[in-house]
């Protein structure tokens, strides 16, 4: 099997409104929006958001999920500053922060955002981490 | 912002079980294991394992969630045959299959497995959606 994924989907309460929140924070294009489902595409895959109960319904298991759901999400970025400049630009738009930009203790820089289902998003700067040109992982020291 | 992600880290209770899994029923390599992480590098990002309450710390919210945590990941195959070949060896190692193999109202053929904390992963030939020759998602009819 190889080692990659090809979607990544979110079960969401409201579709409409965290459709309009990755095209209106984060600025992402939709690839796909029809039939009750909306797909951006990423880095060599989809990430999908799809009604909650309906994604549940398409595994096979009860929707009783709540609180925190143990995932989150990370962008790295180039440097300190551009994480600091996301996360102004974030709060001028009023997303949801929080944890602003700090130094961690891995050697690292970030900051958490949320969006509007609290889905939680770190932007980070990891002086560790190769990044191609493209952005795609290459090597981790 | 690009339209891209770097990490996505699943919190878990079990971390050297769940490392176990990924290597030994999805024959997957880590990129980095150390620290109480674990880096497995996927296509251009890193899927990360991390103890659930540190990664509910780190971000700085309750760890309170249970039940289905509203996600799925899924990996696309290049036929049904490869996805029912799949099935056979996920059997043979038994690993907890949810939804045996079968055609979907969207003209594709799929089904599930969980991991051993109910993390669901996908297994899908979908006939409208285009990868390259790597894997990577190109395009969606």
């Amino acid at each position: 099997m190889q080692q990659r994924i090809t979607f990544f989907t979110i079960g969401v309460s409201d579709l409409e409104a965290m459709k309009n929140f990755y095209q209106e924070k984060f600025g992402w294009k939709t690839m796909k929006d029809e039939n009750g489902i909306v797909f951006f595409k990423l880095n060599g895959f989809i990430f999908g958001l799809y009604p909650k109960h309906e994604l549940a319904e398409d595994i096979g298991v009860p929707d009783n999920g709540n609180g925190f759901k143990q995932f989150s999400m990370a962008i790295n970025l180039n440097s300190e500053k551009a994480v600091d400049e996301l996360f102004e630009d974030f709060k001028a738009k009023g997303v949801k922060i929080i944890k602003a930009p700090e130094k961690v203790f891995w050697g690292g820089y970030r900051g958490y955002v949320a969006d509007i289902e609290n889905n939680y998003w770190e932007f980070a700067f990891n002086p560790f981490l190769k990044l191609d040109a493209a952005g795609n992982v290459q090597s981790h020291e």
